[in-house]
């Protein structure tokens, strides 16, 4: 049985061109930009044309196709696209997957890209199923950032989850936070959300803890950029403060995310590199100047969640929960 | 001796008018707006081109002047502005004490708005120096929201304390959150302290959490807009929020507000009522749309942090410490 999703489908392999919706345009505008070679795609992925972890990892492996299509160099080509991110270990891990293949044949590279693509959107489903599972009927939850059709193969992480869990009915309410600095919750989730009819409300970041004193909140639901070996999960700026927020008022707090994010080389979170981004994307939004020109801003754009604080991480090889070595281990060792 | 603050003077009765600088402006531009009448004023508290719960209760005490001067029935123009903004106590103070005087003749009751102003900013250059007595010296603090000489009578709160503890060299680094939705951290804390050379670093609401588990922060420091009599404070949105987070890595958490901001009538937090506001303050920012149009939002813009999260409490007439109620009760009861 094909499996399927409704999701906007945001990265498109098209005759030659890898074509990529513009996320940096979402909500106002569907702009779609064609990538030709590798340095396109490198390109695309730092100024965050496409964004999301696996999302940033399929690119990827197109672009190591475009390149091989233009004639570059492959490890040219490959260094390109690793130095483009660097928080995201879903990158490094379809760049090792493509590396191995024996041809450097455009057409096989292709292929392969193709096969991660829809590997991705296969495991998402699972994972929406398997996170799906974890909700009683009648949950209310909050999510983070963008982890939709946008920043995956196309159906989403922690929104496929929510996606998968609404179209069952179980979920009664659902709030997502803004998610600044580059506001993918405003711009992408409640778009995402809104196209497909689930019901949901927008929240600045600083009003989770009100939320979730106010309102029962069941799960927090978010995705991940690189998990340790440990279950110290990097993500999304913000997701640490959520993590220690939910368990402050009894929520509980999922991870999902392929075996793509999972990096067993990595022991603990400390030792994950955490991307820190101009000052600007603070201090302006677009032509509008927020603070003063010339404020200087501190802006990590990830933050590390201890395994500690998290109830149960979801791949699409099975759910994980404390202890974390053993249980990641298990499934992925 | 007089006392004495370098900071903006943003609330200014010229001849028979208010003017107030409009913080809605601020950083691009320095709008002045004149107030004839306490409608005048209620529309600019409503529309925060002044805000702040301290200079609130100024700018409403000299609306009752301006009704006075306009021959406006005293009782209307005190409903008008009452219910200008629910949350902040102070506005009820202010309104009250006005009330208390015997006369209703415009010259009188300017004598005491300005009075009021007076005596909010001596407050706050005492409030300053008992706060920074706190800090150790090389202290790294974090700051939320805007509690400076634009929220108050002319020094500040919080930032009052941190502008003071500057300038006696006490502090390290200074980090302010951006404070959405209403962007008072990014637009007028980033404003006043460059404007007087106080270096600090923007950070997103969502960084708090990261800020504190990297970079060793001493004390979190805000301000109030209704402490109720156990020591629960409403304060901005995302206040409670930092108090977790702060708990969570041993950071100091200081309120800083002058008595005017105590509620002795309210037992405690649950029973402060919480201003909700427009969708589209998250939604859109000024001509700018960041959600889809027509996304919803729920949007508080202040939250109750409870008094065992909160290390201390300054106000003009000492600093009081857990248990609260007691403490509270003795210097104010």
């Amino acid at each position: 049985m094909q499996k399927k999703t409704q999701a906007v489908q945001a990265i498109q392999w098209q005759r030659k061109v890898l074509c990529l919706l513009d996320q940096r345009q979402l909500p106002v505008e569907e702009v779609w930009i064609e990538c030709q070679s590798s340095e396109d795609v490198a390109q695309a992925i730092r100024s965050m044309v496409v964004r999301g972890a696996p999302a940033i990892g399929i690119a990827a492996a197109y672009g190591l196709a475009l390149g091989a299509q233009q004639g570059a160099d492959f490890e040219h080509s490959r260094g390109l696209l690793a130095e483009s991110r660097p928080t995201a270990v879903n990158l490094h891990w379809a760049l090792d997957r493509m590396a191995r293949l024996e041809s450097r044949q455009a057409a096989d590279l292709l292929l392969e890209a193709q096969q991660i693509h829809q590997e991705d959107l296969a495991q998402n489903l699972t994972m929406a199923d398997l996170g799906a599972s974890l909700l009683s009927p009648g949950a209310n939850v909050l999510t983070h950032c963008n982890t939709g059709a946008l920043a995956t193969g196309g159906h989403g992480t922690a929104l496929g989850v929510i996606r998968t869990a609404w179209g069952q009915g179980k979920i009664a309410r659902v709030f997502n936070t803004e998610t600044r600095p580059w506001l993918q919750g405003a711009r992408l989730t409640a778009w995402e959300l809104m196209r497909e009819g689930i019901s949901s409300q927008l929240i600045a970041d600083g009003a989770a803890a009100h939320l979730m004193r106010t309102q029962k909140i069941d799960w927090v639901i978010v995705g991940a950029d690189r998990i340790a070996r440990n279950g110290d999960t990097a993500n999304k700026v913000g997701t640490y403060a959520l993590a220690i927020i939910a368990r402050q008022h009894g929520a509980k707090f999922m991870v999902v995310a392929p075996s793509s994010s999972f990096d067993l080389n990595c022991a603990e979170g400390s030792l994950i590199p955490i991307e820190m981004r101009d000052d600007l994307e603070l201090t302006r939004l677009q032509d509008q100047q927020l603070a003063p020109a010339g404020a200087r801003a501190w802006n990590p754009v990830f933050d590390v969640t201890p395994a500690a604080m998290i109830d149960a991480i979801i791949c699409e090889q099975g759910i994980v929960r404390a202890p974390y070595s053993t249980g990641i281990r298990a499934l992925l060792g």
